[in-house]
């Protein structure tokens, strides 16, 4: 990396908060990582099939928010409390950041087949781009396989290579757990709406979301500042919670959020997805109320819709929304000031304040 | 393992061979690890997620011919030169044949996803089941991630557990880079039949069959005794040219074996494979025999076939093959002999002699 990004990365100059400097940090190492797998010895490409994944990555990896990518070295930087970070240790955080955002990208694009969805990220699913098809299913797994080729060019010899490899097996492996689990119930309850409760919902959304988008990224930085994760077992809990709650406030906005503020249209109700808000209607829901949302519920047509939009607003789903919100952030807060290390709060802390009360 | 077991497994009792009873060794480890995985703590499954994947496993896993399976312990047995076998090591062997089988597994139902094929194994595809569908392709995903899950509960500790996790690492990177080469030029094919040249279906077979299935288990067996892979790369060239030649036996019995012998139907030709065949064929056509394979290669009619099959016999392919296999098994065995291991050069010649004209 530049001297001068790395300084940047360090926030010593500019804006001040360095975060801008950070993220440019970051995205010059997709590059990086990018033509090192494209020359990787353990392939013998031919000029198309290295052309192929070229343009596979650029579709399929930078284009989201980054968010879980940047969060290993945003949570680094903390846990280091003020040392400045060698060019090394930016670039090793910054990569293990793009590990997460391939797993991502691999989940993503295998998701999207598996719901036969339309758009991504503003832009045709990667299966529906001409002459890929279902190719995309073995992209996806071309992506999850350049996780261990990135981990063992960068950190093999590392004292914690092998617990990386551990995490993020284990991890992978919950998610695709929780992605079964949602594909069994959604099935379930296309049959039967009443299947959609929230013990459920909690167990899918802690697999499927929660380990991989929040945990992930901590246990990353903890592992690179060389932590023992057996020890962080509170913390993973309060990750997991966290994402929980991240969620919950994903599935809120499908609905309640402003389409300009969130870039896209929701669909949730169409798609018949087992939301926290339709499980909240059908905690609430008296017989006539349930009737109208098994008629109206996951049928793509504007006046269904509209009738599941008004029972929300009629079961008050808003206030129990809000009430959710405001003691979930009680409980987090204070689990969170019950952690010993100071470092470790900071990390929490900057978890949640990223996506308390977001619109977005 | 039951002691019985064991000492069947070392070939003490019975047939004298001791092959039927290793087979039955390890048909019992399958069990074990589906328990084992049914249990995992690391998910906490529903009644009804863990039917599924108890009923997905058996579908998948167990139903072929298990031949990579056990050449890991076999293997392990000629390295071992002799000695009898605790119940441990027979376990520890049958439990890394397994995870073949279960890589090969997750191959499998996905690759019939993006084939589009209808049976597998004499049933109908996984996908293809009633109420599974596209959920297959998380099946297949969380096969994959089953085989870390394997290694971390009975290998973790082991000296030899990262090179494990590298090595299932590195060959699954290769065989999805073959499967992607292959769907790469199977699409370009289509368009022009002129693509299909051995360079690239050297290329194909070499990543997409030969390293999972003829290097990875030798590759397990030498690290359960404590070898290091990096000295053995000529071990691992003779076992990718085996597999090359094996998969070259694949495709001629496609097309020249017996369906009552090979307990199948060839489809290579109206599939449009990219098949040793017609990668020969193309090779010897004259102008207007490659009119002919233009014409009719590919496409789903007795007649086209037919009449591909008759070009394949007037280019005497079938001397080309027997003047191959000829030629190959000399090299192979060549090569073997230069070997300074004598219990290696047992284990090579274990795995040619069990497909050197082989008829199914
Ligand atoms: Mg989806
Ligand atoms: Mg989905
Ligand atoms: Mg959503
Ligand atoms: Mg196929
Ligand atoms: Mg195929
Ligand atoms: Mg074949």
């Amino acid at each position: 990396m530049a001297q001068a990004a790395a300084a940047a990365a360090n926030g010593a100059v500019v804006d001040g908060s360095g975060k801008g400097d950070l993220k440019a940090a970051f995205i010059q190492v997709y590059s990086r990582l990018k033509s090192e797998l494209l020359e990787d010895p353990a392939f013998d490409y031919t000029n198309e099939s290295r052309q192929w994944i070229d343009k596979m990555l650029d579709y399929n990896v930078p284009g989201g928010k980054l968010n879980r990518g940047m969060s290993v070295i945003d949570s680094y930087k903390l846990l280091r409390q003020g040392n400045l970070l060698s060019d090394d240790e930016i670039f090793l955080g910054c990569a293990l950041g793009w590990c997460i955002e391939w797993l991502q990208a691999y989940f993503l694009v295998l998701d999207d087949i598996m719901d036969n969805s339309h758009t991504r990220r503003g832009q045709p699913c990667w299966f529906r781009v001409p002459k890929v098809g279902l190719i995309a299913a073995n992209d996806g797994i071309l992506l999850r396989n350049h996780i261990p080729r990135i981990l063992k060019k960068h950190f093999k010899g590392m004292p914690y290579y092998v617990d990386l490899l551990d995490l993020f097996n284990e991890v992978e492996f919950q998610t695709a757990s929780g992605q079964m689990l949602d594909l069994i119930t959604t099935h379930e309850g296309e049959q039967d709406l009443s299947k959609y409760k929230l013990p459920v919902y909690n167990r899918i959304v802690q697999y499927k979301t929660a380990y991989y988008s929040f945990y992930l990224p901590v246990a990353c930085a903890l592992l690179m500042s060389g932590e023992n994760l057996e020890n962080f077992i509170e913390v993973k809990n309060i990750l997991v919670e966290m994402g929980t709650y991240f969620q919950i406030q994903d599935d809120y906005l499908d609905c309640f959020g402003d389409p300009a503020v969130i870039g896209k249209i929701g669909t949730d109700i169409q798609d018949f997805k087992c939301s926290w808000l339709v499980v909240q209607a059908l905690e609430r829901a008296n017989e006539s109320q349930m009737q109208i949302l098994s008629e109206n519920y996951g049928k793509d047509n504007e006046t269904c819709i509209a009738k599941v939009k008004v029972l929300y607003r009629e079961l008050h789903l808003q206030n129990v929304f809000a009430e959710y919100e405001r003691s979930s952030y009680e409980k987090l807060i204070s689990s969170i000031e019950a952690q010993p290390s100071k470092a470790v709060q900071d990390v929490l802390k900057s978890f949640l304040h990223k996506i308390y009360k977001r619109q977005k």
